[in-house]
């Protein structure tokens, strides 16, 4: 095979020097490692202005001047349900948020099923049924599928890659690299639900634990936000890594600090005492129904006041605010009024859990 | 599981009588057996006039009157590299070519990547440049990634999803319901050599064979026969399930019959010595750089002309004609002026080919 390997033409850069000769679990955490294996080895190839942004979504503009939000997720996460859940809810819900971060209106999905030999009909319904709630629920079309079928022990099931769009209106920039010193930091709701309700399912916890999963489209908050301000500069779903890796993200992409304060940030009990028991931060445990919301301080109060009227925004919080130092850095001021450098996901923590 | 399983809401038709309990290889065949899996099980739930259409790619219009062209597929070829290609210009070109084949120009590709832990990342940096490649061949930008990994066994090697949009011109109405009696069937050149060439990487010949895989992005033949012919009606890639199996797609969508001459169809020496000796039919091997035109006959000529003058399509030939009778058929005049009825492919023939 290696000759074929070898006739590639395209090469555009020298192999990425990644700390890595082989992919291993932490490539796919969503932290450091996948962030390497993003900026070091796809990138070159791939190099866009919409890819380049490090948003969740691309933004692209159309010869009519039409400007789309565009995205995509692979779902492997294992196992297929959980309480809250399921892998199809996930892979409708994943691409429609992602999309709506960019202030865009989701409209159309497309599905990929990667199915395994043996794997149960009556399965794959439920998950289609599930899919057809969560499309529904987000008011989105499913315009484009494909199946394959890889034979028993070539994956785990089943997987679903989604991409979606929506339109962009004419004048909105919203993205990672718009928060300004002085923005204040909203949350929507409770952080870790998700990756502790996936834990509990694949009976990890040791212990019976009553969380559900938070997976929610977040479209019409999204759109309850932009009607309550002129003025919001980042929306972000903290998903895989969590809500610490995404703040990250957002200081480095906007060349700002972030101070957050400990005692604002909602844990549930439950999730609270998993991550206890586990050795666990909540701070770096996925969501899939939150987001992040970074607006003008002037438009705070009224933001999350909108975000409260809103079905996934009831438990909405302020947890801090944008500064000028240090640049790409968070900090947290924890319970004992200490300061914490609250740094990305560097390893693995969860496999699996979207 | 099954508690989560059957709490989950929206089902909006029993359980489908697929002819199986377990989802087998054929399921992915791109014949009789994927059919059914889509139409019974999937279409149900997710019904939309894009996807009933039936089409490669899925037409959808936005509020301002643009229309877009959107696909997805999911690609599991092995081995990962092969004569020809390999799975990086397989992701790109495949969905390059959906979006094509509604007579729209591919614009943006979106890439999600499922690697199984331990693979080498200099391959999937050989991927990434071949991605690269194509995406400049096609004159394409891939605009939004995603990258996920499961454990060592829970996949093999790596998995890319893509999906897929384009731009459908203003009045551009091409799709496989708009055959009609007396157009003529086009076909781009030799049928078979993407499925022998997988076929002979995995070494299931037994003998060397000399065939290349004709993986190849069809855009710019799509924009020579457009510009020859205002009277094109459909444009299609016969890919699993072979040219047999994809004039049967359109004399179903079409109602309409389709009568071909079994001399006129090009196949390639080594590609018909390795059909004859694995008892395989060409005209069910898959292809992954040939298109079939059914354009109005008055234009055929010109259409035929156009297409010789491009790269992907100097061995173009003209294969039949469509009738009225019998609607949803596809009748062959064999060799030796038989006739003989060609049916789309009931089972699994070659598995994991794209």
């Amino acid at each position: 095979m290696s000759e074929n390997i070898n006739n590639i033409q395209g090469s555009v850069c020298p192999v990425p020097l990644l700390h890595h000769d082989r992919i291993v679990m932490g490539h796919g955490s969503g932290g450091k490692m996948s962030h390497d294996l993003v900026s070091r080895l796809f990138l070159p190839y791939f190099d866009s202005p919409a890819l380049r942004a490090g948003d969740d979504a691309g933004a692209i503009s159309l010869e009519n001047g039409t400007r789309l939000a565009v995205s995509t997720d692979a779902h492997v996460v294992w196992p297929l349900f959980f309480p809250g859940g399921d892998i199809g809810r996930l892979a409708v819900c994943g691409t429609v948020n992602d999309v709506a971060m960019l202030g865009a209106s989701p409209l159309y999905l497309t599905a990929g099923f990667i199915l395994e030999e043996g794997l149960e009909v009556s399965v794959l319904e439920k998950v289609a049924a599930s899919m057809h709630a969560a499309a529904q629920e987000a008011g989105i079309h499913i315009v484009a599928g494909d199946t394959k079928v890889v034979q028993k022990g070539k994956a785990d099931g089943l997987y679903i890659t989604s991409a979606g769009f929506g339109v962009i209106p004419a004048g909105r920039t919203i993205g990672g690299a718009q928060a300004r010193p002085g923005d204040v930091v909203l949350l929507s709701g409770p952080i870790g639900d998700h990756g502790i309700a996936v834990l509990a399912a694949r009976g990890e916890l040791g212990f019976e634990a009553e969380v559900q999963s938070d997976i929610a489209p977040l479209n019409q908050l999204v759109v309850a936000i932009l009607e309550a301000s002129q003025n919001i500069h980042v929306l972000r779903d903290p998903t895989r890594g969590g809500l610490a890796t995404t703040l990250n993200e957002i200081a480095m992409q906007s060349k700002v600090g972030i101070r957050i304060e400990e005692t604002s940030i909602p844990v549930r009990p439950p999730v609270a005492a998993a991550c206890e028991m586990l050795g666990f931060d909540p701070l770096y445990v996925a969501n899939e129904g939150k987001l992040i919301a970074i607006v003008a301080a002037a438009d705070a109060a009224s933001v999350l006041a909108a975000m409260r009227r809103t079905r996934y925004g009831e438990e909405a919080v302020r947890i801090g605010e944008v500064t000028s130092e240090p640049p790409g850095r968070v900090l947290m001021t924890t319970r004992v009024h200490g300061t914490r450098v609250v740094d990305v996901l560097a390893g693995e923590m969860l496999p699996r859990i979207c």
